[in-house]
C-alpha cells in the first residue's frame, strides 16, 4: 500500500460511492441535503460525551479528493468510468455547521450538521464517523480521569496498545480531554503536543546491575531522570537505589525527577516508596505510577491517599475500554427542501427530520438544566417548551430560560470560517464547560440523565411523517397551548 | 499535522529515542541485542492468537527512518542534538526472526525475535508492538467468526466505527482472519482486497417512497441490486417492494442479487423474508444480514438455522470488543551473548531469558500437540522433555514425536528473505493450521489450554539467573535425566 497521503477521497466505504453514483445517474446529483452526526449512548455508562475529532475532520475535509490513481484503481472496482472521471475534480464544498470541539453532548441531539450537494455529503459520511465517533469516545475516556485525578496530571502512554495509526487520533483526543503529554511523538510532532517519557524495563536489564544503570541513565539526562524501580523488586532493589542516584545527583548540584512504580500495588508501594525517599530527604523526588490504569483506578488511589504525582494512563483509554466504539451515526434530515426520516421498528432509532438547531438552557444558577432540539426555521423565542421525544406528556418550560445556540457553522464552501482552535484551548473550553454541568452527570455510577427535548414543531413533523407511512405510528400530535 | 508519508521513524514512543540517546553517549550503541515479542493472554477467552501483522511490520521496517523536518522537530524536544544527527541517516540492519503471519500461537512463547544493535532494536519496538498487537487482535476475532459463519462469506463493514486511521489496519486483519471483502475502499486499494457495497438507508429516504428508491437503484446498479429492506418495515414494506423489483428486473432478463436485514430479530425476520422471496419464484435471492454481530450472534443464528447467505461485521470485529487490546509485549532476551531477563513479584511476568527457538510438536494423529521454547543453542533432538514454565514436576516428553521449527528469518539487513505472502495465501495458511489444532482449543466456553512448555536448560538458565538476584527466587533446578 501507499501510506496515507494528501488524497483522502478513499477514507470511504464502498457503498458510498455506489450511492453516489445512483445519485450521479439518476438526476439527483445537484439535490441540497441535511445530514445530521448524533449519537445514541453515553459510552462508560456516563452522563455526557465529549465532543472530538471536529478539527481533524476539518483538515483532512480539505484532502478529501482523488489521485490519477485512485481514479485508476476505481474503474477497476466496477464503478462506472463515467462517474469516476467526475470524481476526478471532487471537492467537499458544502457547509459544516457544528458544536465546538470540546463541548458537552448527550445522546439524541445533533452534534454536527452536513449540508451540501447529495453527493459530496454522502461520500464523506466514513471519514466523518470515523474520525468523530472515536475521538469522542477516547476524550471522554480522558476527561473521567482527568476529572478524578483533579489537579494531578496524566501523560498517555498507549501508542503501543492503540489501534495501528488510530493511535495518533487516541493521543489528539486524549489531549483534549486532560492528558498533559503523550510518549508518541509522531502525534507530537503532528498537533503540537509535548512528548514525554524516560526509560523502559529494556534499559536496566542491558546492563549488569540495577544500580550502574540507574546512574548511566541519569549521567546522560540529568535533566530527565525519572527511574523505573521495579525491574528486580521495587522496595528492596529499585527505590534504595534510585535514593543512592538521588543522592549522587545531589553531590553534583542536579535534582532527580521521580521514580515510577510499573507494577504491584500502586497504593501499597508508593506509599512505602514515599517514606523511603522522605527519610533519605528527598521529598521533592515525585513518583509516577503507570500499569492498566483507569479512572477507577486511578479515582481508588486517590481515595486511599496514593502518594502519587502523576500517571502514564495507556491501554483503557487509547481504546477506549470497555465500550471500544460509539454508536455514532450520520442520518439524512432533509432532501431538496423535504425533512426526510428514517421510520425503525425501535421507536429509539426513529430519526428527527429536517434542519434543526440545539439550544442549551441554563438553570437560575448558571448551570447545564436542558438541552432542546428544534427545527431550525422555528423562532426560539417561541418555543415555550420542550418535549419528551416519545413521551409529549412529559415536557419542560423553557421560554424563561438563559439560552444558548449550540451549532455553529465551521466551515463553507471549501474554508474554515475559522481558526482551529488548538488542543490546549479545547481542553480549556471542555473545562469551563464541564464546570457547568451538575455534577450528579458526572459521576460514575448510575449517572442521572440529561434531559435532551424537542420543541412542539419539531414533534408534530415527525408525527406527520411517520403517518404517512402509517397512520397508527403517531397518535398523539402535541396540541397548541 | 502532516499525514503518513514515508518517514516512520516518529512512529515511536518518546521513551526509546531517550533510551537510544542513553545508549548511544553511554558507549553501549553497538551492542548486538536479542527481543522477543509475545503477548500473556489469548483474546476473548479463547484458546489460541492467530498471528498478523507481520507483513505491515516488514513493509513498515523499510520506511523507518527520519526527514530533514523530522530532525528538526526532534531537536526541539530536548534530545541532544548530536544524537539527533545520528538519527538522520538511521535505518534498521538488524534481523528479524519470525512465526509465519496467520499462525496460530499461544501465550508466553516468542512469536518474533528482533536481533540488532541495541539502538535500532529499541527504537522500533513501538511500531512492532501497535502493529503486532492489534491485527493479531482483529485477525482472531475474524477467524472466530468464520469458525461459525463456516462456509458463509462475510464483509467487513467497520470503517466507521474503527480507531481512525487504524481502520485501514483492522480491514487487512479481517481478511487474514476471513472477510472475504471490505467496505473500506482505501484498504481495498492498498491491499488488493476486493470492496464490496450497496446501498445505506439515505439512498432511500432520499426518495419520496421506498418504491422507487429500490427501482433506480436497480436501474443504475443492475449487477449489483442488494436492497436494504428495514427503512420503513421490513416485513410489509421492504421485502414485498424488492419482490417487485426483482419481478421487474426478471422481465428485463436481470437477477436481483439480494436483500439486507439491517435491524429487528435477524433470525425471525430472514426466515419471514426467505418465505415471501420463495413463495414469489425468487428462490436465488440472497438475504445478507448486518448490525451490530459477532462470533457469538453468527453461531446463535446458525443454530436457528436462519436462511443467511452471508452477513457484514462491523464494530465488534474491528475494535476487538470486548478486549479492545492485545496485551504483547516486546522483552529483552540477550545483550552481547549475555541472556537477560525481568524479574517480577508476579511470577507470570518473569520473562525467559537468552535466544531461543520455539517447536511444535504433533500427536500421532498429525494434531498440534504442544509447543516448546527451547534455547536457539540447544540440539532439539536431545531435549527429552518440556516443563511448565513455574512448575516443572510437570512435563512432557517430546523427544518421539514429530517437530517443527516455527520461527524463521523473514528480514535480514535492510531485505525481506521471502516475497511477503498476499493476505489471500495468509489466510489459506491460517486455515491448514486452524485445522490441525484440536477442536477443544477452538471451543468458545472455556477453551481447552494448550500447553507450551520450556526445555530443561531454557528452565536452569532462568533459575540461575534469578539466583543471582536473591537466591530464595529459584529452588528448584531441573536435574539432568
Amino acid at each position: 500500500m501507499q501510506t496515507l497521503n494528501d488524497h483522502l477521497g478513499l477514507y470511504t466505504d464502498f457503498y458510498e460511492l455506489t450511492m453516489a453514483q445512483g445519485y450521479y445517474f439518476s438526476g439527483k446529483k445537484d439535490e441540497q441535503v441535511t445530514f445530521d452526526y448524533f449519537f445514541r449512548t453515553n459510552p462508560y455508562d456516563g452522563g455526557y460525551l465529549v465532543f472530538a475529532g471536529l478539527g481533524e475532520v476539518l483538515r483532512l475535509l480539505k484532502h478529501f479528493n482523488y489521485s490519477d490513481s485512485d481514479i485508476e484503481y476505481l474503474k477497476k472496482t466496477g464503478l462506472h468510468p463515467d462517474f469516476v472521471e467526475y470524481l476526478r475534480d471532487f471537492r467537499f464544498s458544502g457547509k459544516i455547521i457544528s458544536m465546538k470541539e470540546g463541548e458537552i453532548v448527550f445522546p439524541g441531539e445533533p452534534l454536527l450538521r452536513v449540508e451540501g450537494n447529495i453527493i459530496e455529503a454522502q461520500l464523506i459520511e466514513t471519514m466523518l464517523l470515523n474520525l468523530l465517533n472515536f475521538q469522542s469516545l477516547v476524550a471522554t475516556k480522558a476527561f473521567r480521569i482527568k476529572h478524578v485525578s483533579k489537579a494531578k496530571t496524566f501523560v498517555d502512554f498507549g501508542l503501543r496498545r492503540a489501534h495501528g495509526l488510530g493511535g495518533i487520533h487516541a493521543s489528539r483526543a486524549a489531549v483534549i480531554g486532560g492528558a498533559s503529554a503523550t510518549s508518541n511523538v509522531f502525534a507530537g510532532k503532528a498537533f503540537d503536543i509535548p512528548v514525554s517519557g524516560t526509560l523502559a524495563h529494556s534499559w536496566i536489564q542491558s546492563f549488569d546491575d540495577e544500580l550502574t544503570a540507574f546512574r548511566t541513565f541519569a549521567e546522560v539526562h540529568p535533566q530527565n531522570t525519572v527511574l523505573l524501580v521495579d525491574t528486580y523488586d521495587t522496595l528492596k532493589s529499585g527505590v534504595p537505589n534510585a535514593i543512592k542516584i538521588a543522592k549522587e545527583m545531589e553531590a553534583k548540584g542536579q535534582k532527580m525527577i521521580g521514580i515510577r512504580l510499573d507494577s504491584g500495588d500502586l497504593a501499597y508501594l508508593s506509599k512505602r516508596a514515599r517514606k523511603q525517599l522522605d527519610a533519605a530527604g528527598l521529598n521533592y523526588v515525585q513518583i509516577f505510577a503507570s500499569n492498566q490504569l483507569n479512572e477507577h483506578v486511578v479515582k481508588s488511589l486517590e481515595e486511599q491517599e496514593a502518594p502519587i504525582d502523576a500517571f502514564g494512563i495507556g491501554t483503557e483509554m487509547v481504546t477506549g475500554k470497555p465500550e471500544a466504539a460509539l454508536d455514532g451515526v450520520y442520518k439524512l434530515a432533509e432532501c431538496d427542501g423535504t425533512p426526510r426520516m428514517k421510520i425503525s421498528e425501535n421507536i429509539e432509532k426513529v430519526t428527527l427530520p429536517g434542519k434543526k438547531e440545539v439550544y442549551r438552557y441554563y438553570d437560575e444558577e448558571g448551570f447545564f438544566f436542558r438541552d432542546g432540539i428544534l427545527l431550525a426555521n422555528e423562532d426560539p423565542n417561541e418555543a415555550e417548551y420542550i418535549y419528551h421525544p416519545h413521551h409529549p406528556e412529559k415536557f419542560t418550560q423553557v421560554s424563561h430560560l438563559k439560552r444558548e445556540k449550540l451549532l455553529q457553522v465551521v466551515y463553507d464552501n471549501g474554508k474554515l470560517t475559522d481558526e482551529t482552535p488548538s488542543l490546549a484551548k479545547i481542553h480549556e473550553y471542555l473545562k469551563t464547560r464541564a464546570a457547568l454541568l451538575p455534577s450528579e452527570h458526572k459521576r460514575f455510577i448510575k449517572a442521572h440523565i440529561y434531559k435532551v427535548g424537542i420543541s412542539k414543531n419539531l414533534y408534530n413533523l415527525r408525527c406527520e411523517l411517520m403517518k404517512k407511512v402509517d397512520s397508527k405510528l403517531c397518535q398523539t400530535e402535541i396540541k397548541p397551548n
